[in-house]
């Protein structure tokens, strides 16, 4: 377990590399600092009050009420547990900076890292993952079926950036004052793809040490992540070509996250062709979310909403669909619609008012000389790059 | 066993990063596409056809016929073994993606690593690692010794690539039209050697992981596997210190990687000191291969062939030359040569006529003016860098 | 043990691309093959000499006295341990490669690393961790708690790294003649950051690794390793307001590793709170050591000498004081000074008399107009982007 949670800590250096190559170079401090201060605010502020509210004694089934500050820990094994879970909320944490990226505040940024890890997370994986100790949720109770966090982690992380992205409008010129799109590139897609191999490689820590032990389900899981990954790649590829549209790198590299995404739920519960099937729609389910969201005018720089939002939505409905010998049972799939809905109708509300108050007191976006400029400059005082940097904005 | 996969299935990222940082800029989106593309189509028909022609059963010993489709897995056991082994299949379909770098079309390629995965590296390996049922191949029946596949995956690997870089030519301008090599130096170094260290990396898991159990011969293996690629690194100094040439970057990397290729075969039945042996003198075979390349105007951007093709063979006959017990037996060493050269008469004619039918009907080189341009532009529409080429290709 | 060493391996990378991205890209092909060189080097010349003269039977206390060149291991189980003692000896040695980036000779530099890694690291680890057979070391006698190395690896990296710069001196143009400190950006802060995720995994490897044996004491040390991490970053960031001065990237990474540094002598033997406590400190005495340092000109391109030597001494000392059940034990207390002084007096001065024979003899600091083209043209004859550093160059 201390090994797969060393494989997810690695997702968040992948993550930072993912957002960094889709931004623009005079952003890419900006990046780095996110990932970094997220991941060491947040992980601290769930030891004070996360870890409490999820896994707790939970004798309501809708939160944990004891064991904050890593108190009463008894059995030196919870300390295993308490490392993984960590991972596991810094990862939800960091989906919605990549969505936010070129445009937000750092200040700001930390207060909405701070109320994720601290509460918004905690507060629906209790629901489902109940507690360490006694009692456990009550989505969980139902027999809701989300093994590795496809909704707990995924969509509850992509419904934050949806949340975010409303509130804090989009980057300056991602739209034309007539709604039309205007895409501006990322300045390196090397770091993407890098990015995107090493959350591959996290994902089967991610999975794999989900099933809390080293048994013989582990081979189904590993082998499951790796197809329903490929499979998303093959599915951009195919619903590309059938539209007649070139095959973009970022929609390539955000179709294997999106497989991984959706198998996430079912990946101990589902034949390997079915592992095939979710990671497919998984990649057609992005592509869909990346329009609906362009024709909203909502910027999501990296994709996160469609990746993990969406794609996390559909592989919970997968996961009851293609359950193994109850395939199409209606009410296992009714257990999971009720979970999906569920996470959006706490998530997405509580994020939408955090960020709001967020914008209205601490501040959220930057300005408009600021985002011309680059945050590095403007928040941080330094660039990324300062022998290239000068010579390209000279050279403009 | 599944961790030992995830860090194999990491040197993906290793190979893109070389094969990445030893192209120029304007093909960098290129290699991430093929990268990507053929870890995911070559999982895919793995899966479908190479599994079942490798590890279904075996009765003649020359080629499984059963287990197509992952149809008939009855043990949970065997799904984390065929996850080791897609990873496996995708380290030698990547191999030659590096040989073809900058001059090849992104169709023609995928049609290639299908081949490979489908057929050409499935044939082969049922001769040597059989069946994971019944019935063995009949060069491991005559005892040939390929712990971790020296030759199956890297001598395989290479043979393709060589096959592929004399069907492609050499890129527009790597040799004068009087014949003398003109060198291309690559863009970014740095992703050079960051994906040498991830290779070195993943070695371990493929290497170790060969054990299918963790018992105490894995340190030895560890240790092997390191002492060889550490061997290798000072074989390239010491060569060109020999030779009067400076020490360039891209040898000391290669070289690494050449002792780790060629301790492959007998990292778990060699003392560590004939380790160091093996590595250093797969340095020197890959230098000297280089140069046989070369000199015939043969055209390999990352120097796959002399890496895995020939410092492969080289490692496959050092594990019967050093074979702990049975030093420098001629009968062992007899079985080395016959398993080396049924690799290179199966492999490498197969694969040649496999790209010369693929050049003459989808085609595969790049025309001058795309090779120009770039593959980036020409074959995916997107730069790697937008914001530093533009000035770049201003400036010039 | 053998994947805990692979994870520790990895490091090597985390080094490079700090390094590198805190050097300007004219020195970067220079940082690649130290730190390929070193690792190759310094491993062969650790199982050569130092394996025998850290592990080796050890009769006095002070020095083992056998098993030279990996002779008479008899217990395979051995070559684990081996395998996982060279990359805490690559570790060590690396950690003065990056205090002495951009002025260094690259001949000179693996002199020193061998050095270190054959003689002045081996002797004082035979002092703590003993003998791998009979006999231990006095230092380890007397109860000295350095779990996993704060000052076994770390300080005295660091204190190599200390006598190193004091030899060398600045680079070309860091202080003006008056003596006013001037910045040098690095190149690219994406590496660093990326090399900070990169150590900060691979020191799940070293801390957990250490047990040599998977107890339940390993989710405590991996969650110890986190927090301390964690809190060396919020350390930076609270340091830096208090004294209204930006958040430097540079100085968020390095807090982070300063936080690893300081819990590696006592993550085994803490409680949570506690590891937060001594990884805030870490970062606080990284901080105070840079300025320390610079206001005595002494140029730390990386800043390994506070982040390695006086955080790890710090953690040494924290790991007596917050020791579970015996908290602020005076006794105990000591005991740790004693060691934190030990390594001292036996690194600094031996790695001063080290350089400055190197200085004398091979040479060690590249001449003022080596330094002004960059090492990598002078030393190497590369350049690391090809390019964009003509361009960069032409601009300018």
């Amino acid at each position: 377990m201390v090994l797969a949670g060393a494989l997810v800590f690695f997702m968040q250096a992948g993550f930072a590399l993912l957002e960094s190559g889709l931004s623009r170079a005079k952003n890419s401090v900006n990046v780095i600092m996110k990932n970094y201060a997220d991941l060491c605010v947040g992980s601290i502020a769930f030891c004070l009050v996360g870890y409490g509210l999820m896994f707790g004694n939970n004798p309501s089934g809708w939160l944990g009420v004891d064991h904050f500050l890593l108190s009463a820990v008894e059995d030196p094994g919870e300390y295993a547990f308490v490392f993984f879970q960590i991972m596991f909320v810094a990862t939800a944490a960091t989906i919605a900076s990549g969505s936010m990226a070129e445009r937000t505040r750092f200040g700001g940024y930390l207060f909405g890292a701070i109320g994720i890890c601290a509460f918004i997370y905690p507060v629906f994986g209790s629901w489902v993952w109940g507690s360490y100790y006694e009692g456990s949720g009550w989505l969980g109770e139902m027999g809701f079926i989300d093994f590795a966090g496809s909704t707990v982690v995924h969509s509850v992380g992509g419904w934050c950036a949806l949340a975010a992205i409303i509130i804090l409008g989009p980057r300056l010129g991602r739209f034309s004052s007539g709604g039309e799109p205007r895409s501006i590139p990322g300045h390196n897609l090397n770091y993407m793809a890098l990015g995107g191999f090493i959350l591959w490689l996290g994902w089967f820590g991610f999975n794999a040490g989900s099933t809390l032990a080293a048994d013989s389900s582990i081979g189904l899981i590993a082998l499951n992540t790796h197809l329903a990954a490929a499979s998303g790649v093959v599915s951009i590829v195919t619903v590309s070509f059938m539209f007649g549209e070139p095959v973009l790198a970022r929609n390539v590299v955000n179709g294997g996250i999106a497989g991984l995404v959706s198998i996430t739920a079912g990946c101990a519960s589902m034949d390997p062709w079915f592992a095939v099937v979710t990671g497919f729609f998984g990649g057609v389910v992005m592509m869909a979310g990346d329009q609906f969201l362009e024709e909203r005018q909502l910027d999501d720089v990296v994709g996160a909403v469609s990746v993990h939002g969406f794609a996390g939505a559909w592989g919970t409905l997968a996961a009851g669909l293609f359950l193994s010998g109850q395939l199409f049972d209606p009410q296992v799939i009714w257990v999971q619609v009720v979970g999906v809905c569920a996470a959006f109708v706490w998530t997405f509300p509580t994020a939408l008012l955090m960020f709001f108050l967020i914008s209205k007191t601490v501040g959220l976006r930057a300005g408009d000389i600021d985002q011309r400029r680059g945050l590095d400059y403007s928040e941080h005082f330094e660039l990324g790059y300062p022998e290239f940097q000068q010579t390209a904005l000279h050279g403009k």
